[in-house]
């Protein structure tokens, strides 16, 4: 079976930045989408241009930046902001406009106090609208989250007739459970008239800690696109993580899907992303995280030095980290210490090793870490021969080290 | 339909404290111990006494601080391992041993260079010699998540006939997506002889950021209990978070099943995990995270000041959190920064909010936030009137204020 290109729609720079405590000047936004670029994003969501002269000018300069990504520019459904994003995008070599508006009963009665037929109109009049200024023209049904499918799908056969390329289907508050959103796409692609010209797009939130299962599961049910941020960064509990869906597709052959990403620069861009926002990486992170390939436990580091695979189901070369590293604690065991003290130098025999290890665990337990300087105190300690034997007194009694 | 609870089995103290970066003294394990019985835990599993002295005595000193949640030690599928933990539980109210071994082929290949009736053969004496201490036994088939379905039924029969009462399935390198993991916990629940008599519990890690949702589908096709960490710490990526699998059970009543979590106790208790461990939360975690009610962008804004529902779907109050945020920067829209005034005290008109807007996009776009201050030298700037009107010349214009 040939296997289907999911696209990456990455939002870093706007989704991403639009968070309390992260803010990105027109440098470094410039750095980011020529990373992006590199990294083999298919498109960049470079800001909302309407909301600042910054942004703006953020986004006419990132169009200039880039080579082959497509730029897209986010707007209401509303013909300024229309008008300005697609003249922010004027430098592009592939512009995409990304407008639309809420759908879902909470958004249409209190967010604008409308009716269903007259957000129709108002969704059909942006894209229109949109089509003067670029020819890809994305469209989102904010809130379809929570946005009942027969209107959901009303809203799609609309702007699908004028002319929308792409429809995002946002679980704008991070409701939805996987199995609900993957329905609501394989709804959409079931009875949506003329949905086979247009790719459906996920653009998840994480508010229950279930963005990228939701996008696999609508990647799973038909959607061909997923919106997506380096380090899951976004409002509030951020967007579906770039790293997680793409190592998802890439060690799962069996759904037979594949990207663009060059995934061992994901390590590299990860980090670039964390230092330019400010938006720290939690240390159990899954991919990027500085603990994602670290082994401290003593069950766990015994298999890995064995076996990689025991304790390892992604290899970290693939994501561009060198190794798997084995730190020591309280809770390592004697596997991880010999294994520490092999890449000191010393080959210890099980006699020198269960003396080491019983002073190690004096100082583990007062300790976060064992470092390799710490490790050579307590080798110093054990007092071992030079041949990493212990030493022992005429009267064969070990000499007491502690 | 009646609702089915579902056991919260933490393991913050063991799994969570397992990590490079990450120790905690007894005392501090206390604290956290006494309040994940606040919080409503029904199992805490303390440590992995034999690891070290220190440990040992932690789970002896937990097991004499609660009193109605059970304590829980880990073991190795070795006798020394399971007599100690018996002993650092003599104290504790209600003791539950953990003990377990491989199943999957790599761990029993490469790990314990054994065969899979040798396996068994170790689980059943594990579970027999776990019940010489305790009653309650659980018992873990560690890499379930990679285990053929066959041989871990073959497991759990066997180790449900010689007495263990918790069936835990790790996803040890978290290796399934969902629907996988959920496929396993139904062949189980259909397939092994004795299955009624025992608990199913789930153990998932977050190396593709799906330890949630699998955890999540292993509960909705018969697993009876979660185990999980505050902010999700854990081994490399981490385990399932608390704190989101509680709020999903919560917020989706359809699923028909509660946990005895009091989840107002859920914020403080991560601020507690989190400082007492060093371990920070990202700003974008789910519930925990300091972002995770903020609203930054003018568009969200503006629809949460109208209604919070339209951009929240869980209730801040609910996890112990005031109320959500409005967080001014450039991104921010005039209905965030009408709302911000107004609490200064300052109730704008249509022209005074606009010339405030022109003003505050100038400082916004050089700033990551604009706080109350920054905002009271913007509205100095601006020259109002007592009233909030903007001040006119004699020959009405507009006195030029920036």
């Amino acid at each position: 079976m040939e296997k289907k290109r999911i696209q990456i729609f990455d939002t870093t720079l706007r989704d991403g930045e639009q968070v309390p405590g992260c803010k990105l000047n027109t440098k470094e936004k410039i750095k980011i989408a020529k990373r992006l670029e590199a990294l083999g994003v298919d498109v960049i969501e470079a800001g909302f241009p309407t909301s600042s002269p910054g942004d703006y000018q953020s986004v006419q300069e990132i169009c200039r930046s880039v080579s082959k990504t497509a730029v897209c520019a986010l707007s209401r459904a509303v013909e300024k902001d229309i008008e300005i994003a697609g003249q922010a995008l004027q430098y592009a070599k592939r512009p995409r406009i990304h407008t639309g508006i809420g759908t879902s009963n909470c958004h249409i009665r209190y967010k604008f106090n409308s009716t269903p037929d007259k957000i129709i109109e108002r969704a059909i009049h942006a894209v229109k609208y949109a089509k003067r200024f670029v020819e890809d023209v994305e469209f989102y049904a904010e809130d379809a989250g929570r946005t009942e499918n027969e209107f959901l799908a009303k809203v799609c056969e609309n702007v699908i007739k004028y002319g929308a390329t792409v429809i995002n289907i946002p679980d704008t508050t991070g409701f939805c459970l996987p199995e609900e959103y993957g329905d609501k796409i394989r709804f959409l692609k079931e009875n949506v008239k003329g949905i086979h010209k247009i790719k459906l797009s996920t653009h998840c939130h994480n508010d229950l800690g279930l963005a990228t299962a939701n996008s696999l599961s609508g990647i799973m049910n038909g959607a061909e696109q997923v919106e997506c941020t380096i380090n899951g960064i976004g409002e509030r509990a951020g967007n579906t993580s770039l790293e997680e869906i793409v190592m998802i597709i890439k060690q799962n052959s069996h759904l037979n899907l594949f990207t663009n990403i060059n995934t061992k620069l994901i390590s590299s861009t990860s980090h670039l992303v964390s230092e330019c926002t400010g938006m720290r990486v939690q240390a159990n992170k899954a991919i990027v995280g500085i603990n994602a390939f670290s082994h401290s436990s003593g069950i766990h580091q015994d298999g890995v030095i064995k076996k990689r695979e025991t304790y390892e189901s992604i290899n970290p070369e693939d994501v561009g980290i060198d190794q798997s590293s084995i730190v020591l604690t309280a809770r390592s065991g004697r596997a991880a210490l010999a294994y520490r003290c092999k890449k000191l130098g010393h080959f210890l025999n099980k006699n020198s090793l269960d003396l080491v290890y019983s002073i190690f665990l004096k100082y583990a337990d007062e300790k976060k870490e064992i470092t390799d300087r710490e490790l050579k105190t307590i080798l110093k300690k054990a007092n071992l021969n030079a041949n990493n034997k212990i030493l022992h007194t005429p009267n064969n009694r070990r000499i007491n080290v502690v």
